[in-house]
């Protein structure tokens, strides 16, 4: 199943859309919030007649399995690039995700581009980790797309320095990647606190928010996820995507939760 | 007046609030984004009955003169720490901005902290350069609160290597600093654009997310902006803030639309 099927959506009427949570993208029995965020993305992308999501953000409300969800979308305005839009995904009754974005149609701009960062600095693809589904960790939807870390993640361990992870993303069976594919490998990685010499485990993710600057060029995405500040309970990730053409495609930043029984 | 006082909102009803942008907030006729938000927040905070936004997003719609406004909200769920809240900001039938946000009651944790980093290096408030409001630039707004620019960004003009603005804010007559007025801090610098040779002048925000870390404590505010990828016609703003007692107490990303007419 390609992730256009996977995060297919059917219009109800002018405001809902009926979609499905497949199973498989979950991280024990909890489903990928970069996954529900990318099928709550594509209702509003229909709901606002614009396919990209140059900026949206998601609060991840509960926790969610496989199965039927609606998305309710609300065109808040329509301007004449671009069209903010808030959708709140349901399980039943049960809010799951609430997203308020901006969509446009993405075009390559002539206006003045200066980039003071290089993609992340990775060996192939092919002399990286090929990250493995299992039941627990790594979960099973890293079986849902290819994910390669950089080799000094590959014992999940402490690498010193800063906490991140840096790697290889990409769909199956040749799928090109998509603005909806960058919402996922957005969410995609392990979290960074996993390298580094920290007593955290799960960090559950309150927010997350991404930026989409182009539609991705076919092939693999270099993507790098950065750590700084952990205070307060919350640390936040700072995540870049790079496309094949090594363009920034898009920019990601999300706040999680430190468990509070910890430390 | 405070800006508790400018930020002031009345319960109209169970989802609305009534409020006023006052006059003087402006950029050449155009309100501030970031007090705009605050308003949209304490709104958001009241029918949340929550009052730290732990993260906040906004998506500018409409500029926005002075007058009277209402903010609609809806509170997503209410959870056990945290309550998810929407808001839009009208002015009439005309929406301002926005909104979405998790609020809670933000309080110290005693777990994990790690930081990567320092308060942006400046010199005391009285060594800086305080930024005095004129009809055009800087604009009205800043007469709102005290800004004091590092030496370095006196002449508002480049200064070399990566897009960055650095200062102090503070409140005025000695008024706290507050979570309100963290998300106006994050908004109340000059353009980082204007620091570096760039053939760029005015960028609106299309997007804003503010993380609220902690209170911050009384006194002056350090803050710092930096930006590092201008591309596809946007270009993002990361800022810090750090309180009196040298916590990281907000982080802050906007993106902003290049002017298309150039370059």
């Amino acid at each position: 199943m390609t992730l256009a099927e996977a995060t297919a959506v059917r219009r109800i009427d002018d405001r809902i859309y009926a979609a499905e949570v497949h199973p498989g993208w979950d991280i024990v029995g909890n489903t990928n919030g970069g996954y529900l965020l990318a099928i709550a993305g594509r209702a509003a992308a229909a709901a606002a007649g614009r396919p990209d999501p140059v900026s949206i953000t998601a609060h991840f409300l509960t926790p969610a399995g496989p199965g039927p969800v609606t998305v309710e979308t609300e065109v808040v305005r329509e301007g004449r690039r671009f069209s903010a839009v808030r959708a709140t995904m349901r399980c039943g009754d049960r809010p799951i995700l609430a997203a308020l974005g901006s969509f446009a149609e993405l075009t390559e701009s002539g206006s003045t581009e200066r980039v003071e960062a290089a993609p992340p600095d990775l060996p192939p693809p092919e002399d990286c980790v090929k990250v493995e589904p299992t039941d627990t960790f790594p979960p099973p939807f890293v079986g849902r797309v290819d994910l390669r870390l950089h080799p000094e993640h590959a014992a999940f361990d402490d690498i010193g320095g800063v906490p991140r992870v840096r790697g290889w993303f990409r769909l199956l069976d040749g799928e090109a990647p998509s603005a909806t594919a960058l919402l996922v490998a957005a969410d995609a990685f392990p979290p960074t606190v996993f390298f580094a010499d920290l007593p955290t485990a799960w960090v559950p993710t309150l927010e997350q928010t991404t930026h989409v600057r182009a539609r991705p060029a076919p092939g693999w995405l270099r993507c790098a996820f950065t750590t700084r500040f952990i205070t307060g309970g919350f640390l936040e990730e700072d995540g870049e995507v790079w496309d094949s053409e090594g363009r920034l495609v898009a920019q990601t930043r999300q706040l999680a939760l430190l468990p509070r029984d910890r430390g």
